[in-house]
């Protein structure tokens, strides 16, 4: 008879909230009610807080996180690492070479992740092909939490956007939302702009004419009655704006490279142009950016873009804890 | 003078089990006894019942592994990770770049692992060459577990395997064994079949032709008087077996296409096929197969597969604890 | 209303030391006064004690360090990793991939870090550019930790390398101190020579004579009123020598390779020339190593190259802590 290791009698690791996100996979923009947006946003508040006061904490004491990365981001991985080691639980770090191990013996995409749920209670995944969150969660028990599936969606990300929105500006409804750069492969714009649906807002987006907002969602925006409006120059919103969305337009996008040298002034934010707008707005961006925001306006305190980067934590801190029954 | 910072007259950090484990190096499954391979499935029962009630614990607080991987396996690595983490220990995951860090510079393996070991108290190491972790031993104080030393052992992998046939099945001795696929190269069967011959098992061998286990393993295992018998079709011994040990056989094994196009479907494994096989039998797998099991076949709960992968998570913070002198 | 997840009025996580090395950044060996070194040592002989004691601690729980490897090197951010979960503090290991993502889409090193920053208090950073470090912490809030700029600086090699003299023979004044092999391109010779010309020694530099040190770093020795020598063979200065520095040097500095065949074994380190050393005194060496020093020198008391890497764990350790005014 050996001597017994641990006294499990003591404590039982036990959901505290079953309602709601519990156990639930998250995939998508589009399974966020408004009320659970809220619910996610004042837990997100509440991390903040903690962040602030403790830095870490045991919230998720017991609980294991695998980080999953079929290609790289480091902003991402970074966020999501550092959110579920701020709540006490465990991380396994799968951001690298992934490729170069199972996946190039031939395993399959749900083999990998029904071997990973073995060792742990929650997989966040980013992986280039669309819809292969939804299928891993299809096989797997352990939630998933999308961390990006290619032209797909990055729910966490629009998730962030909204939540700075109204950290910034205190309320969603009333606002004048401009989106900026290429809407038209921008899954961050697509996104956020169908969660912002939701509420009572006015949209004005701001493209060359190739990478106009997708015509589907165009038409899903004006089903809805929303205020929507079109332009090429970001000069046209810059005064009425609440918030300027502001994204990568990518140079390759153009078969005719002299078109984009002549477009793409249109859309770069200098002081000059926030000299225009409002006192109280937001300037925001997805990053990384490559000259779409001068350097200069980063001191303006309306650039927001990175206290955007900050709110990442604190909502993927809520969604991790949520979907673990512990918030 | 300086305010200390810490007071260290509480506590020290001391092993608890000294006998046995303790401080060894894991580097071959010929070093377990029976007596062994008890202890350690004991512990592995524990640490899956720790695993369940409270997911993490504090018994390998203050120790520190260094988790090195020369060739990537996130199976093996993350499943080490999680072990540790479970445990509350501390991990320095070097699972990449590491061929083009120093290595690159001409530093040996041995310098690697010495230095290494001046931060760490155990040292997991997967490297292509064969010997690797035993000349590693020799060398560095710390405890050393092979996790792979390329067509040589993975002495973690055999007894998760073995584990996983105690857990199933209730017993190791008086089964029915059967081995499939490629024999010849697997180095998962060579080992796992070496650990079963210290029990009273029958053997079926399952293998092509040119994939035959090697002359000397079959000797020896004729030499210590088991029931041996080898054929080309699973067919032959699906009625019978109480375990169906399922491993790839690579295309690249065969000089002539023809060939292998004529003999793989021997050894795939079906729903047709597990409709002939015993209702209490389990079929296992290393992992990533590659079809040789039918996905059709994951919801047949003979499909251990994906258990036996969470049982090597066991094994794993079983042999980590007990090299530790923590069990 | 909400369950509130934290009861936030019990703890306030402060630092503890605010004079001194609080929220600096660590650059340049330049920084660092006689006070200042004597400060970290004595710090850092505490780790050493805690780790002999403890093995890990909670000085730093609450604080987040983002691990940030622009270039792979394995022992440098393994000893970085390893002194931050020692200290019970958190880890976002950055040290892979970082090129093929944010930095390949165009990112800055200025966004890279300030978006970090957002998710930790403290920023490790190796990046091959000269002063990239200091770049970044003029940007950067958070202290960054130089780990490595390219051809400038690497201040924790020389701190460890001097904390390692101080700790074998116990004092720092009266030393006489040679340094070997590339003293041209060997930033850690550089380094370690200003840290050593605050204090009464004597230096002997061995070099083949392509390969010697600056001509600038000579003038502000001997203007310091040094004792200082060259010469091009290690026998030379091995009898007299308190510590014997060595470092590699690299074949490809040579245009002529017949020159260097003719000179690389006056720069060898074996047994026969430990002989001729004084009994006691101690041969470094930053590593990795590539012949510069006999495999069978290792087992000689005075080869101190791999506690010298053990001591670069308790500076790290000491380091981290002050910056975070734990220490």
């Amino acid at each position: 008879m050996l001597t017994p290791l641990f006294d499990l009698g003591t404590y039982k690791r036990e959901p505290r909230f079953t309602n709601g996100f519990y156990q639930k996979d998250i995939l998508s923009v589009s399974q966020f009610s408004k009320a659970d947006l809220d619910y996610i946003f004042e837990r997100a508040q509440e991390m903040l807080a903690m962040c602030e006061t403790w830095g870490t904490c045991d919230l998720l004491k017991g609980y294991t996180l695998a980080c999953v990365f079929y290609e790289p981001s480091t902003r991402t991985s970074s966020s999501f690492i550092a959110a579920m080691e701020r709540l006490g639980g465990k991380v396994i770090p799968i951001t690298e070479g992934i490729q170069y191990s199972s996946v190039s013996k031939g395993e399959s995409l749900i083999d990998s992740m029904i071997t990973l749920e073995q060792y742990c209670d929650v997989i966040v995944l980013r992986h280039p092909e669309i819809g292969s969150s939804a299928t891993a969660a299809k096989y797997v028990k352990a939630p998933i939490i999308n961390a990006g599936d290619g032209a797909g969606e990055h729910p966490t990300q629009a998730l962030l956007d909204l939540f700075t929105i109204q950290r910034e500006l205190g309320t969603l409804d009333g606002l004048k939302v401009a989106m900026v750069g290429d809407l038209r492969y921008g899954r961050t714009v697509h996104s956020l702009t169908r969660l912002l649906s939701q509420y009572d807002v006015s949209l004005r987006f701001v493209s060359p004419d190739t990478l106009r907002l997708p015509l589907d969602l165009m038409n899903e925006l004006i089903d809805k009655g929303l205020n929507v409006r079109e332009t090429n120059k970001v000069s046209d919103v810059i005064e009425n704006a609440d918030v300027l969305y502001v994204t990568r337009i990518q140079k390759e996008r153009f078969s005719d490279l002299a078109q984009y040298e002549e477009v793409k002034n249109y859309f770069v934010i200098s002081p000059d142009l926030m000299a225009q707008a409002k006192e109280k707005m937001v300037v925001m961006h997805p990053l990384p950016r490559v000259g779409e925001i001068e350097y200069k306006v980063d001191k303006d305190p309306r650039a927001a873009y990175f206290r955007q980067v900050q709110n990442g934590l604190y909502v993927r801190m809520a969604l991790l804890a949520a979907v673990l029954g512990q918030a």
